[in-house]
């Protein structure tokens, strides 16, 4: 067997398990966005609550919901903060479902201690943030917990918004010949984060891409409509994990160009340093987006016009074989399996 | 100047500035529901985050949303757990603002090296709560932070309903001669909590009251219809801090009856020996409400019909003067005013 049919055979035996979550105790790794992520997720959070469907955002009616809690460390990273990134990170899991975010509501754990300073400055993120994303907070709720029982303040931010009728995304919808479009370069934010941990010697200037992404759905939506199929946010797992979970769901291979990957040369210095690959390192405020082939182009053109997606790029194309999996073509002509994140490099990035 | 007469001149002034936030630095204090949250919320959130209206839920179109995380130390105690807790904490503060609950989302924040019995246990008592409130869980979250940063785990909760048309509901409606109902006996939850903590060297076996509080909220909605002015579940702060924020916000008085006010007598015991009111302990499935007279008798047949609700009691009235106080009314035929919690008795009791 050449490694990729072994790799196909032993992803195959494992999709037909559904997938227990057999650990004795939580791990970093299981908040990682992984496989130790789904195995929890899958494994035992969504059976035992009766989720069917694992989308960044639930649809009642015509409205969709999402949650997120933010525990990103530090709270300050170059290019934004956790109050920032808690309003992006929200209205942006609402954005790649088709909604158009109505509103938010805040949810505040605060480590005893806290400066008042710094939570006045993440309130006021928070704010601004939500301003320029073009949604109300409309309420909250304020905890304390002791010190040394939360790391500063965690955020957990919940958006309420209606889903738009101009496309039905789904991630079951990807087709053969689809094509793939990415927002702009990729990992800026898990890479800021790293950095600005100050836990490697590396000099390397990088911004958060945290950003709101509804505008160029919106546009998105308004060049091809129904030939929109899916949208996805690169967050935690970075593009590999969002390519490898459409692929597995829609049943379809996804060719990943490498060279056609946007990647900021401060990026790939860094990772090669740490010997990462960025398809790997979070993103949040980039947007992957699946097209029909006679829209293509009318979607780039729509994409690369939204703000904050100037560097917008095609990177690939649907398959219909080997079902599944995302291969990933090299610079050089080569071929190689590009696998869900395993482990955890980067925990708390968001 | 009588006590009350000076009371009343300090709180008139206090009325007539806006609350400022001055504190340096967040402490227990400001998580506990009393006076120090109200100066965090109204003198630094609700101003920087343009919310006007501080109910416990928003209300976006026809829909309610609010939000809650649970910090709740031990996880589990008498009655019930922290996954209960989150599930009905929700559901309430949606039933209290006249909202069928439709949904709920669910974020986790784990600790490091949390035992996956005890997450599979509160996933369980999540998904229980869920079906006896008659709720689906529709979406999620889970992040894993190291050990140390958090305390087991703590769960976000966000609950979407529906408005209920048969009333009006709102914390400005009480009028002079409008009665008062409570749902049940009062201070269970935040008593079990403190002996379950073991900080104490008491014997009494206190239960927590721990219940979806919606059944209540439509029995009463259907038997008085808009007569029902006003409900609130009384959480942080017991039932001291709800009739003071009423008060406040009708610009009314508040008559309570002691002897009316039903309480078990374990938790009377409990708060003699401890020197705390069990006004001002936590309650996480009882309710208050107010009714118009000519409703009050229908009213209170339809809520102590209600299931769980069999120790309800009428326990005051309203009246025009003196606006924002509450004054309770002793077995002894005394008065005195009960004034909002200060300082910060029972930390993280939900």
């Amino acid at each position: 067997m050449t490694t990729e049919e072994h790799v196909l055979e032993k992803l195959e035996l494992w999709r037909r398990k559904p997938p227990k979550f057999r650990d004795e105790r939580i791990t970093m790794a299981h908040g990682a966005g992984g496989k130790a992520t789904q195995m929890l997720v899958e494994g035992l959070l969504a059976p035992a609550l009766g989720l069917t469907e694992l989308a960044d955002a639930a649809v009642v009616e015509d409205l969709a919901l999402t949650t997120d809690s933010f525990v990103v460390k530090p709270i300050r990273f170059p290019g934004g903060s956790i109050g920032e990134l808690s309003v992006n990170g929200t209205v942006n899991d609402l954005a790649v479902s088709g909604a158009r975010p109505l509103a938010l509501t805040l949810s505040l754990v605060l480590e005893e201690g806290l400066g008042a300073d710094d939570l006045r400055a993440e309130v006021e993120a928070i704010a601004a943030a939500a301003a320029a994303a073009g949604v109300s907070v409309v309420g909250g709720d304020t905890k304390v917990v002791e010190r040394g029982r939360c790391d500063s303040m965690y955020i957990c931010t919940t958006g309420l918004g209606r889903i738009d009728g101009r496309a039905k995304l789904s991630p079951t919808a990807l087709r053969p010949g689809d094509r793939i479009l990415v927002s702009g370069s990729i990992g800026e934010h898990g890479m800021a984060i790293m950095l600005a941990r100050g836990e490697f010697e590396l000099a390397a200037e990088v911004l958060s891409d945290t950003q709101p992404l509804w505008p160029a759905v919106d546009a998105l939506l308004e060049a091809v409509g129904p030939s929109l199929r899916c949208v996805r946010d690169a967050t935690r797992g970075g593009i590999a994990s969002v390519l490898n979970e459409l692929a597995r769901t829609s049943g379809v291979s996804v060719v990943v160009r490498e060279a056609d990957v946007p990647v900021k040369p401060a990026v790939v210095g860094a990772c090669e340093i740490l010997g990462i690959d960025p398809m790997y390192v979070a993103n949040e405020g980039r947007l992957v987006a699946f097209v029909a082939p006679e829209a293509a182009d009318a979607a780039f053109a729509a994409l690369a016009a939204a703000p904050g997606c100037e560097g917008a790029s095609e990177i690939g194309v649907v398959r219909a074989d080997p079902p599944g999996l995302v291969l990933v073509e090299t610079a050089f002509g080569g071929r190689r399996v590009m696998d869900m994140l395993v482990g955890d490099p980067l925990p708390r990035i968001c």
